[in-house]
């Protein structure tokens, strides 16, 4: 038995698979994967990493199988998985989560491969568990599959008190311990016991609060942006000789120097490491955005940036799309018991409807460029994208005036 | 100056009018009245006072000031009005107001005649500063009066975090920092700057969250029903010979050892010493209370009090009927700025019509009595107010089944 | 089971006896007595209950026997002893226990009677545990009552973390999950396991900390001394007609209010709910003050008090001697195992010493008094008790100046 | 003006010559250097960057010059010197820096080159700065470079607060509002305001108890004895071309690849990735090792090395042998005013010597190698050293048996 320390949880008490698995370099290799990507360009605090995350979510999921009662062999799967369900993730966590899928077809959740090779696999065969059964509990099937990745996982419980621990944004603080002791199982589907409609709101609504504010803060999302492209110039350079499966198990360090090494990825890398980033020419709300754009795929928006260039007389490599996918909420399904019967969320609470319409009020489109060209850029982005042109531009572009927007945090 | 140690907001300065408010007996009194009343029955470090408070109000207006760049006399006013804006609390704040109001026709905000008397008003007389003008502010009127007591007041920024801080319920924990730091005034109203629409929601969603889980748990509400009845008792009692005027300046101390005192208070102040409580028999939703019920006066209250008693066969004091009024939302009319003008908060944003649904789907009306009859009250409650059977009695009352209800908080 | 919402431990479940002993008037009484007495008049947050606190030290409790793999009877008698442990405390905790000592001979530890009677007595009886047994335990005697009542106890853990939350005072915050988990018995004697002799520095230094910051902060004193003067003419009072074991059994509500009815608590009552306080005329260091003052008796400082009045022309009751007996230190004897051996802290580590010359060179002796006679009186007080005057006036008396001495803290 | 959230400060407020240095390269490079080195090895929160400590510094020193009323220039100066304080800091922060100290003589706060070379040069002769007069506040000389670099400087203060947050120990929590706000002038010298012994000892003490739980733990002492090992096989590797002034001015993400890289840095770059760490083969006690090996220079630990590696018959590369310079402690010289005088702590408080004490109790020399070798290793450098044998061997070598001591923490 071992005891970490965890600046969120206190101790955490490691033993049996997980004790060995700790060990393992596959798990090791997240105390290197930033666990909010660029976010800590925004907030400098935030530099916590996927190991510790991963450690709170063991954390809760035994908190979890202890008050259902759950031991022995299905306990340690469970136990298992909350370890390892995050060391599918590539450099920079999400952030380039879909560059690597649209060339290995593979996301961050899709460990069969993975937990059944190296020292993984061996820990996992030596405590008599299958690699696929704990694979697959990662994935979200299966009963406990639930507990580990679905609308009350365990995963959600501590990443959202995490970032808000270091990030300094209060609006995460769910009561992870009267969410574990009330979670039960009600026709095979996990759900939360009587009384506690407020205690899952409180879960949507952390969520709700924290997406503007950290995971889609504006500074955020450009500087994931910006990596993302920098990333794809490196897939591409015929110098550099990395590919997507490759990339996808780097580490922060490695991607890092990897970049700043490949001479294709010019201008982003030096621009990375100096927090020189590029600025909003467009942030346009979906009203303002034609359907066609919304849904357009990764080659269109690479030729929509092509287009924006030209018309703005600027190198291609200045302009940015960034166009986010219409919000979902996943915790709207979440169920809750009420007078005896299960109920999803939505049927029960005003709030999750109230809080989809806000995703889809807060959502936007974002052109970035550098500061000098962003007036030039953002009336071309206006044109090429045939976006209604006062909602879309911001406030420098439209008035000529000096910004407000980004007083706040770094 | 004078550097005092908060639990919540650290160190906290005071000085000036402040300085010298400070050692009034009107505010002093505030160290004996219980910011929550009989709260603390449900979350047991619930202890903190209307003193604690009012030096965190008073701190916060102090920091809105220097934003906002106010200073001098008209800084000055507003110190008073902050320090002072609950010396017209009776004993366990709330729980007493509509009792008292009844009688006396003056809410705790109502403090032009306690400013201008005793040393309260020679201190602020001496600053030269018209008790008036600073009850005025007391009040909520006048330009400066929406910060003490208006839809973004520095009264709620405090209460929020610091009834988190004491009950450990995590939800209030707001951004105050920022919250105080964004107020700005637009055509003469209090307003919050741009790109702050999740702020003004964070306030919000953290009274939306607190309300059922703290100012409205239903143990908090039955002790203190059985309060106030208790306090009934004594003002009508001949021996006590207390009117409502001498209630309203007790401090909880004194009130806690009249009720002992007083023959007529009978069983309720050793239960209320002893948490020995009622139980509710009926806890019924909104759609199954007949409208006529929901806006009955007092005097009809009291005669569906002394109705279900006689149809259950017990004496009329161990029934209780708890009706709240139709619950209001006054953060809705927060103003934000977007994109240059000044919008209500509910205009903005589609949590405010969500949370007001929430709370009316949270709201109950209660019907008391000791464990014992709650099944006989419970069903005489029924057939007197009308209700619906299904949806109004607790389990136990309709199932003969043991409640799972109060299983959380003490 | 119950799950009770804490603000230091967040849940703590409780059950079996405890749950049953927690309905009791005895234990409910800890609601209403203030966990540090007068403390409240200094950091204003600090208004935690002995309620609170039983709850925290009955959790910690059973966090240590279950990591000792103590269960069943004797675990329970233990579960019974934390909760109880403190039923024997007066009103205002500590604050008058000298002066119901001498004439109780009791201490608030001495719990036999208090445990046999009443319901208490009914609860553990009907779950077959001795009152007597429990009662030992209290008192600090037998294998157990090391971790109720010893050098290394539970009580000690909670209230040090306690009364920093309530404070505000960062200087508490030691590891009480380490402290819990690293507890073992070593020869039938309670020890810290191997590495862990800082933990238990931890324990000692936090102590040291708070106690000029917090338990003997000048102004807890003041008020204290001030508070004991005023129940001791409460129990003189022909009029009161209250005897020091009534007194004890008191709550804070009743002895405040009894004192604000007694005429001959005179201006005292008065002063404390005004927090106007007396002055300290005199503050003199252990080496400034005779041994034969130091060692006085009860009855020689009464004695000393009217000598002072009369040589400073004053009336007696405005003038009180407070002189705390020689500092002691509980914890220097805690046992830490160091390489497979038991030993004393003390004989480990030179914090112990360090410590206990710390608390010698805090050591004050005060005189207070009202400010317009502080002058008359320190001087005759140096007179009066054979001072050396320089080290033992204040600077005010000593210099004519103003005092910077209370700007820190209310 | 811009406002950065911070998860211990909460919102810093950058202005002026800060905001414009906040985005030079050699400041932004700070995001890349880990505060604690290989401390996240056993605290795996511990993730805080000198970034983030900087802008706390940054933070604090405006706090106190504001309290201490300085303004313009000279504020000026010393709000940049906070900010730049550790810019000359190589990858792993302290880390490695007797390795680069031996061979380019220079220590991390030797400033002068880097603070007019570049665009902090510029940015501060922009802002009219002389940069080597901000240098010699860096480097703790003239008035205010106490407040920078001294005993009772804002650097301390910060990181106590800031690592006890991010590894979640509790024993840094020292009241940084009170020290800030205590500081003052006199004679030239910066000191603590009257009242004030307690709050000086408080950072003593938090030092003292952050340092061998913290600082000091073994583990870090093994990694961080590992890195700089394998930092000297890359300089001294023929293949790698890295000098000393080149990796000082490295980032951790530069040094980590280039270890991995570097054929010559062999088993090291693989073992700390995976922490795969060397375990102690001695532990010993300065009253256990002799004078000549206490003193020892950087060349005779390496030839004892060889011998220890040659006795035991074992690769020298499997020998680490790691002796801490001797205790010493800079803030015993920190100045109170007491009774009107300055008084240096170590006069005034008996526990500066216990400290000291304690210091030298908790020094140990280790000899470090892996597992499986660590008995042949610890028996050599007993011998080779000369070391009292009982004392020094860990309990695994002494007995054979399994340590119990590293159970604790990651």
């Amino acid at each position: 038995m071992k005891t970490i320390k965890d600046s969120v949880h206190d101790h955490i008490r490691i033993d049996g698979v997980a004790r060995d698995l700790l060990d393992t370099p596959a798990v090791q290799r997240l105390r290197r994967i930033a666990q909010l990507g660029t976010v800590s360009l925004v907030y400098p605090s935030a530099n916590h990493t996927r190991f510790e995350h991963s450690l709170g979510v063991y954390h809760l999921a035994c908190a979890a199988l202890e008050e259902l009662g759950i031991e022995g062999k299905r306990a340690d799967r469970v136990h298992a998985a909350a370890l390892l369900h995050d060391v599918g993730h590539g450099p920079f966590s999400h952030n380039l989560e879909s560059l690597t899928y649209r060339r290995t077809g593979r996301y961050h959740d899709d460990v069969h491969d993975l937990l059944n090779e190296g020292q993984v696999g061996t820990v996992l065969r030596d405590h008599d568990l299958d690699p696929d059964a704990v694979a697959d509990l990662v994935a979200g099937n299966g009963r406990f599959g639930q507990l580990v990745s679905g609308e009350l996982d365990v995963d959600r419980m501590d990443y959202l008190v995490r970032d808000a621990h270091h990030t300094g944004v209060p609006y995460g603080t769910i009561d992870t311990g009267r969410l574990v002791r009330e979670l039960t199982f009600a026709d095979g589907e996990l759900v939360l016991d009587e009384g506690n409609v407020q205690t899952a709101e409180s879960l949507l609504v952390a969520r709700a609060l924290m997406n503007p504010t950290v995971y889609s803060h504006s500074v955020a999302r450009i500087s994931k942006a910006m990596l993302r492209r920098a990333a794809e110039r490196l897939l591409e350079s015929p110098d550099a000789d990395v590919d997507a499966a490759t990339l996808q198990r780097m580490d922060d360090h490695e991607l890092i120097v990897a970049l700043r090494s490949c001479a294709d990825t010019g201008e982003f890398s030096r621009r990375l490491d100096q927090r020189d980033l590029f600025k909003r020419a467009v942030w346009a709300e979906m009203d303002d955005v034609p359907g066609g754009v919304i849904e357009a795929e990764h080659e269109s928006i690479r030729a929509f940036e092509r287009d924006i260039a030209s018309e703005a007389g600027v190198d291609p490599e200045r302009v940015i799309l960034d166009v986010p996918s219409r919000p979902s909420m996943t915790e709207s399904t979440s169920r809750v018991m009420v007078n005896g019967e299960i109920r999803p969320l939505e049927h029960q609470s005003p709030l999750v409807g109230a809080l989809r319409a806000a995703q889809y009020s807060q959502w936007r489109l974002g052109v970035y460029s550098p500061a000098e060209v962003r007036d030039r850029v953002g009336r071309a982005a206006v044109s090429v994208l045939g976006l209604d042109i006062e909602g879309a531009l911001v406030s420098e572009v439209r008035n000529g005036l000096d910004a407000t927007l980004d007083q706040f945090a770094e």
